[in-house]
This record gives C-alpha cells, structure tokens and sequence, in this order.
C-alpha cells in the first residue's frame, strides 16, 4: 500500500482546524500536501502561523488552489463552506471533505446532502454509525466535536431501541474548541481557572445528535438536555450522559462492547475514566456505570481531533480505502 | 459594637479548612484567637505552614486546649470529631462549630443533632435555610461545600413545593476540595488541564441535600441525580441543576430574589455567572433560566469559604448577634 | 481615627487596575467612593464590568467627574494620564495618586517629577524606598509592578551601596500584568500551560528600577540584566537577582531584616517562598541565599496589589495620615 | 529497511519516562517490545497504569527479564541503575541505554562511564554534542532534562572558544520532571498558578553541563550560575542563557545554524519563541537575540521527550543505524 498517494489540498489552514489537519498530514503514509490555501496567510510560511510545525515543514499558505487533487479539506468558519462551494468549482472526481457544519443536517429523508449550487450530496462522516457509507461517500460532512462526543456516548442504546426516556447530558469543551479568535471567554486572566456554562438546551450539535439518534431508532421523541461548559484546559471534551435503562450492568457493558468491536479508535473502558487519556489522539473512550435505575455513559475525546480535524483523516482513510487508521497513531500527550 | 471580643479555640488548625478559618479570624474585628490546636505541629508557627500568613500573624500551634474560651471550631477529619468530642470534655457554655460531616443528618425527626458521648445537639448551620434556628443554637454542624451549592439553587424552589419532579445536577469542584492529602488525583501532572468524574450518583453530600429539601417541602420523594466533577482548578464549585417549572422566567426569578432578598452572601444574578465570580468570597450567587418545561438553576460559591470556613465564621457571627458580614467582606481574587 | 472619610475619585475604572482599586475601596474603612469615571462604561454597574462585585456595591460608572473629592485615582493607560490631567483641571488640594507610569521617571535631580501643562509635581510612591516624602506629597506617581518587586529586592543593597558588580534578574509575571486588552499573547489556548519570554535586556520599568538604585547608591553604574517572561497563572510576579556579595548569608538576612523592619508589607522570609503566598495581598516576601560568591534574592508580590492598586492606596494611607495598612489588611487566596 | 526489528527490553516501565518510552515505542516501525518490566506492577496490564494506552497495546508488564533482546532500556531512579546492573547480568551484545544519571559523568578523561560490577563503558548520548561516538557504542548514557536544554543553548559557543565570561541562565521546568511520587510541591492545589526555585546554583545537571562544554572548549573556568523553577504546567522546559559575546547577531546565528544543520531534531527560530512550540515533540528550539554586549540563546524542550524517552529512542536509533528520526515523527501537541 505504500505506493498510494493522496494528493490533499486544504482550504483556511491558517485556523485551529487547519493547523491540526497539517500536524497530522505532514506525517501522514500516504498523503501529498498539495496546496494550503489561506486568504490571510498567502506567502507565509505554514510555521510562521502554527509556529510548532518549525523544522516539519518548508511549506507556504498559497493565495491559489487546483484541481490537481484527490482530495479537498474545507477547514472555513460556519457558512464559509457553502459560500465557498458555490464561489469556486472542483471537478466532480475531487473528494471533499468539510470540517464545517454547513452539510451535516439533512435536507430530506436518509442521510444525503445537498451543498447550494453544486450537485454534490455529503454523507455524514461518523464512521461508528455509518463507515460503509463514508467508504463509498465523494462528499463526507465531518460531525462537529460536542456532536462526536455525545453521540459515541448514545448511539449503542439508540442502536438497540433503548432511548426510551429524557436524556441528560454536561459536556465541558476546552478553549481550542472555540478557534483562534480573540474573546473575552478565551482571554487567558477570564479563562483560566474559572468555569462557566453557554448555550444551556441550545446548542447547535443537538441537531446532529438528534439526526443521528433518530437515524437508529426511528421513533426516538424524548428530549435530549444538555449543558455545555467552558472548561479551563486547552484540549478535550468530557461528556457525561444518563437515561433509564432496564438492563444490567453487564447488559450495558456488553452492548457498548460489541457495537464498537470493530471500531479502532472507540473503546469502552472498564476502569474510570479521565479527560488526559485521550488528549493528542484519535481516540474516544467510553465509561459505563448504572446507578440504580439509569446508566451513566462518560465519554472523551480530543475535540480538535476525532472531534474534527483527527475524524476527517479517518474519513479520508476511509473514503481511499486505506487502513483506517493510516497517520493517526498518534503519541497521546498523556500529561 | 467594637468592644464585643469572642475568644475562639481551632481543633485541627494545620489542614485546609483550619488554614481558611485562620485567615479570617486574624483579621475579624471581634475575635481573638485563644489557641490553635493541632497534634502534627504543636510549636511550629502558624505561618510555617500556612504561608502565605507571614507577616500577618506570629501565633504558634498548640499542644494544649484550653476552657476559657466563648466557641470552638473543629476542623479535623470527618469521624474525628465525634472522637474528639467523645474524648475531650468542653464546658457547655463554650459553643462549637463542626466543620467536619459529623452531626449535619438528623438522628430523629427536626434539625437536631447530637455528638455521642455528650448531651450537645446540633444545628444545621445554612443561614439561608433557617437562620433563625442559628442565632439560638450552642452548636452548629456546618454544611458540607457542594452540599451548601446545591441547596442554594434548591431551597426557594422546595420551600414553595416546587420540587416535583427529578431534578438533574452537574458540579465540579476545585482540588482543594480534596483538602492538603497527596493523592494520586491531587497530583499536578495527572490533574493539570484534566477532568474527571466521582462517586456519580452517590456523593455522600446527597443525604444533607434531600434533608434540607425535605425540611421545607415535606412530601418531597423525587430522584437528585448528581454527577460530581473533578476541576483543574484550586478554588470553587459550580453546579448546574434542572428539573421540570410550570412558571415563567420572571416567576423564578422573583421567588429566588424574594428568597435570597435579606441574605447579605447569595445574590441572584441576572447575567450568566462564572465561577470566580465568588473566589475568595463568602458569596454565592445564583443564575436562572427557563428553557422549554425546565428551569436550569446555575449557583457558584468558593468551597473553602461559603463552603467552609466562611459559612463556619458566618454561623458564629450569628450565634453571636454580631452582624452577619463582620470579618467577611473579603477582597474577591478576580482573576 | 473612625472619622475620617476621604472623598476619592476615580478615572479609567473599568480597566484592571481601576477594578483592583475598588475592590479594595468598597471595603476600606475611610474612604468614600465620590465617582468612578469611564468613557466607555459610563452608566453602567459597576458590577456588570467586574461581575466579582456583585452583591458588594451598587455604584455605576460616570461620564462626569466632580472637584468635590480629596484624591483622584488615574487608572488609565500609558500615556493617557498626563493627557487627562492636560485637558482636565483639578483643585490643587485634590491629592492625585497616578497608576501609569507617566510621572515615575525624574525629569531633573531629587524625586520631583511634572506633569506636563500643570504645576504638579509627582513623588515617587514606593514607600521602602521613601515613606516620608510619600507622607507629605500631593501627587503620587504609583510605581510599576515589575519594578517594585525588583527594587524591593535590591534597595536593601543599594542603602549600604553593595550594589558593585552587574545584576542578574530573571522575573516571571502573571497574565494580569497585560491588562485586558485581548492578544495573542493572552489568548487562553495559547497562555494555558506555556512559558515565553518578552522584552529581554529592554523592559520599559529598568528606568524606574535604575532610578531610585541611583537614589540609594549615587554612584551606580552596572548593567541590571532583566529577563521577564509571560507565566501561565493571572496573578503575581516572582523574581529572582543576585550579584556578587562578600557578605555572609547572615549579614545579608541581617541587612534586609533591618531594612524592611518597619515597613508592614514587605517581609524577609527564613524559608524558601513560593508565588501563592502572597496572592491577593498587598505583600512582598523576600527570601535571601548565599551561593559561593553570590547573593541570590527572590521577591514576590501580587502584580494587580502591591504591584498597583494595593501600592496605590498604600500611598493614600499616607499621604492622608491613616494606618498604612488601613483596608490593605486583606485575606490571601492560599491556593 | 522495514524489515529491521529490533527487540527492546524496558526495566521500570510503570514510572514517567517509562510510560513515555512506551507511547514511543509502541508506533516504531522498526521495534518490537520484548518485555516491560516493573516489581510493583507485573502482571497488570500496561493500560492499566499509562491509561492513555487503553486500546494501544494489550502488554502487559513482567515480573522476568529475557536475554532475547538487543537492547534494554533503564527507566529506573537515580542510583538504581547501577544497582540493577550489578545484580543483573546481560549478555555484553544487547545495547544498554541508561536514562538515569548514573552513568552520565566520566569517570576518567574522554567520555567514558564506567558501570560498577560489569566491563561496560558509556557514552553519553547527546547526540549534537557527539552523535558519532553514539553511532558506534554498545552503552548510552541518556542526558538528563534540563542538562539537554541547557547544553542546546550553550554547545555551539564552546564549540567556538566562545564560553570566556560567567553564564547566566534562568529555567523552568513542568511537572512531570519530578516523576510520579507524590510530593507537596507538585499537589495540585500548590503547584496550580504558582512559582517556585529550587536548588538554586546548585543543580546536580550542571556537572554533565560542565563536562560537556569542557569536552568541546578545553580551557572553560567560568561559572554557569543556574536558578531553576518549578512551572505550573506539566510538560516542557524553557531555558534563557546569556553571556558576553563580541559577535554580531547575524554572526551568532550563523554560527548556531551551521553547528545544528545536520541535526534533525534541533532547530534555529528566527522568531521568538514559546515552550509550547515543542511540547510532545523530540525537537529543540533555539532563539537567539544580541543584547547591548551579551548574547541571550532561549532553547525549549519537552522535557519527557528530548529530555528523556524521545532522546533515548533518538540514542536507539543511531545505535542500530536507523534513521534518526524513526518513530519520532510525533504530532505537537500544539495547544
């Protein structure tokens, strides 16, 4: 397999998102970085902006792009992606691959969607609910972080019918997960060592989630609550998620077990868990504890990678057909 | 007022709570410290091991206790102040504040406690809840941190006979939770930029909890689900709690308001909160809203403090009949 | 002394250090808070900009100000105080205590410094260095953060004119230090857990350090090496100086006991310190070892306090005759 | 060269560096872990106690040691080392690589070690200092942290003649360089947004410093003054070294650009730099800045990494005639 090689281009680079997808490919097998395209950035070296890439890479920021690819990354704002699609045409053979939330929500039944202005329909790129699909996706919606997270602690009980009353959820995300823009919530002598809560009951990943929940139990009418906190660390999501559930304990365990035995990157963990244990890798692990009538789901994940820019090389991986996990062994940070 | 002098006395005066109360009581304009007792570090000064009380105070730890005092406090170890009390006779003019979990659940209907070995009872020392009942008492049990937290987004819904359904709670608390023990969760390395969950479900603050709930709404017979979080931070707990409302924004907010109005610590907050909103204050403030059927209740306070040692020095400002706030209008740390 | 009642006002109180300043001035037992003045604010709580407050004042921002005060605050940046005093008259009885470091650099011989368009002259304010002047002056020019931390760990050597050969200073400060200007630099995902250094060899306060060394020892003429660098906590400076010393450990622990012997806030420290000990006070702890021929010194302040608005009011406790540790009697965070 | 496999035995694989030369390891292309050895914990899974491994690997640590391998890894304490090699025999063809100190400092001239009870003689494995020498020895001697980031900063002076005034360097270090026992200077609710020095002038990394810079500039007699801190991060270690230099700064980068040209891991940064740069990487970054008459070189670290089990899988790579970077192409962490 070692002869592959993906030729990638990547559209706004110079974000967190983007940064990310270049730490991973610039170690990836079987991957050719293109172009990197970045209005801001045009001409500047790539280590001059994700200054930890010095020494990795001679690459530059390019004001151009081509069609000289295999694959497109679209690493843009929320809305970018769609403006951007419409705006600048890539032959139908180029797979794209959006890490925005512009296509994740379907227009109509089943799991298709349309970019505006284009004849491209995007699949859905959770590779534990629907890998087959992304295999044979030319366009992949790359789930937003809170949204992996959540869903990776849900989708064994929808799977089996089992998410029969509310659901209730905290989630706290770290600073990346809110980009390199400058705010008062990410302005270090706020963040640090503090704690708030935004978005109670609205965030905008409940309408993934429900897509999704809804995708394997059709019926699925409770409410999904949740409550996302703003956490005082750099990197990772921790969800916490419990539900009536009539089962056992090894029920439960061996349901979670089971969905994700071919999964290489989701593992239930018998011990307790910790954010740290999977911040820098590709990695979601899962918890189970049922407390009387309900059972407990802790989830984690790194939000910048299998919460977005780690989950878009496994789609790529996937969409090539090459191993799953090509490029994303990644040393955990472990401290 | 400023000839009242109370003499007070510290069991456990090396640990985290005796440090907390020590840097109060230094500078309270009605208390002389009588003696600070401590089994480790008798003759050791008070400011070699806590300090950052350098240059504030030349006092030493003491072998000896000692009769002529009005109150004592006893910072030691959950279980040790039964023991303590058991062993050591206190006359009965002498108040105590137990910060320990010793005395805070009810033997028998009502809010008394009794220490064994000893004709004393104890009364639950959350002014909030029955302030009244403080001012009379010889001996107060004071409330456990997140359990003071929990019940001031509670208490003005209970005492209305609003808690009718489950009620859903999340709640992180800081390290020094975890009081001055080296364990392997206290550990910088492992506890840095990290999270975690604890005895979900079955956090033992629950028992004080439903007692206060049950004490002003007597029928009371729901679930508290609470999910208990570890924070990478030193100071504070924040919690987050729901359950089902049938009233407006506006009603919630008056009846906290209405509740909290003659309470100089707990403040309803019409913006979002933040959780160093509180650090190193004796406050806690609280912030409500109304989302579809549910109300989310978020309240803040330091734990060392309102949830401690501050809470402590309040209750003896009540049982003193001095003012509620003497010694703790505290300098916030802001940042 | 209950009776006395200063009137102060305050301008740029929506910044960090104006902040700091009330926090301290709600509580201090003989001031008045006249008005609190900003631009941007105006009209506003004072506890919607520093939410700490809440519960603690009513007051609101004002875009007046009024003569009938006994002393201003100028909190505002760099440059911005003498434009202010230029376009806006004060009494001459009115004491001003200014924060930026317009009016801390001589402009001739002695401490006597001017502000442009107005006939007054600033004094020095770091009362280690010259209490007795700061006693009898009307305008205070409030000294740096860095800069009181560093002298106060050399004055002790330049009093005895010990100060022979070069000094060697590394000084690390928290993220407060920058103000709440958002930046790259203060950006969370980038401060959390990082370390950098700023300004090498060029820091804008070894003006004011150089100044009042000369002041002590005439004839000073070494290079003050100064590295700083950006920590990752908000609070504190911690440095560390040391140059050649033929004393012995005892001699030097002698001089600096001496040195700082009256004064309340600054105190020499038998053991190693650590940053947190004086976090959320107005202290100075200085700790002294000898290493071969080499003096070493450590100093630490909090930045926002004894480094700003603590020092700040340091200074109006005596210029007005108070205790000079009148409202500055504060409780540290500890942890 | 795929078909290389080198089978590596780790002696205490259950502390830090043992952890981190697993997370290493586990992706090499080119080594098999033959045995991972711990008294306290054979027999337990490796997930068990390095929990970020969970999904990685299913080793588990051993209670025996094999003499099937070709090189074994030391991740033992200071002085333990020695002891293990006394009381175990391995055949004189399997590689040692040390990462203790026990080893570092020649006995004799030249930069031979000599392990007590056993004819092996070690070379100490920096390999910018002398990867020749490494490329061809049997027993390595694997540098110490702070000794590596130092000597990064002052190796290409020495190399010059250039070292003939006193050094000046300030440096901190995470966490995890003191290891995973539990201590109270690295108890969260200490360490947590604070500062600290320790073993000022006189850390024990300064005699493999000194040997070095003698090994390359004979005549050196100058001091190298050497404060260290305690950070309050986990991972990393920022150096800032300064002397006299008569060069310009084109001359200084000149010279530091050509000394590390060939060396793949350590790099020169025309920008400033910040430590974050290099955490979860094997690299060095080296920033130079001309000040007035002295030279300032910044060099950042991790310090488990290019500090510990990255340089020594680094050392294994030159041993075994790899590639030097092989396994080593990690992900920064980035943020």
């Amino acid at each position: 397999m070692s002869q592959i090689s993906i030729k990638a281009g990547i559209i706004g680079g110079a974000g967190y998102t983007g940064g990310e997808l270049l730490r991973i490919l610039i170690n990836h097998p079987h991957v050719e970085i293109a172009f990197v395209h970045s209005n801001s950035n045009a001409g500047n070296l790539i280590s001059d902006v994700h200054s930890d890439l010095l020494g990795d890479t001679d690459l530059k920021f390019a004001a151009e792009t081509s069609q000289d690819i295999d694959v497109l990354f679209l690493c843009v704002g929320h809305g970018d992606a769609k403006k951007f699609l419409s705006a600048n045409h890539f032959d139908a053979k180029i797979k794209i691959i959006d890490l925005s939330q512009d296509f994740r929500l379907n227009k109509a039944d089943g799991h298709i969607l349309s970019a505006e202005g284009s004849n491209r329909t995007f699949t859905y790129g959770l590779p534990e609910l629907q890998r087959e699909e992304i295999r044979s996706a030319s366009n992949v919606a790359n789930p937003g972080c809170f949204a992996t997270c959540i869903q990776l602690a849900l989708l064994p009980l929808a799977a089996k019918g089992l998410l029969n009353e509310e659901v209730h959820i905290s989630a706290t995300t770290g600073s990346t997960g809110a980009g390199q823009s400058l705010s008062s919530t990410s302005h270090f002598s706020w963040r640090n060592n503090n704690l708030s809560v935004y978005k109670a009951f609205g965030h905008q990943h409940l309408k993934e989630i429900t897509q999704s929940v809804k995708q394997l139990q059709n019926g699925f009418s409770k409410e999904i609550n949740f409550i996302p906190y703003r956490g005082d660390f750099a990197r990772g999501i921790m969800v916490s998620a419990y539900t009536e559930f009539e089962g056992t304990q090894e029920d439960a365990e061996k349901l979670y077990t089971d969905f994700y035995a071919s999964h290489p990157f989701t593992h239930v963990s018998a011990n307790n868990i910790d954010l740290k244990q999977v911040v820098n890798t590709n990695k979601c692990l899962v918890h189970i504890e049922k407390h009387g009538s309900k059972l407990m789901v802790l989830s984690i994940i790194d939000n910048l990678l299998k919460g977005a820019s780690g989950q878009a090389v496994q789609n790529m991986n996937l969409m090539f057909g090459l191993d799953e996990n090509a490029g994303l062994k990644l040393k955990p940070v472990g401290f």
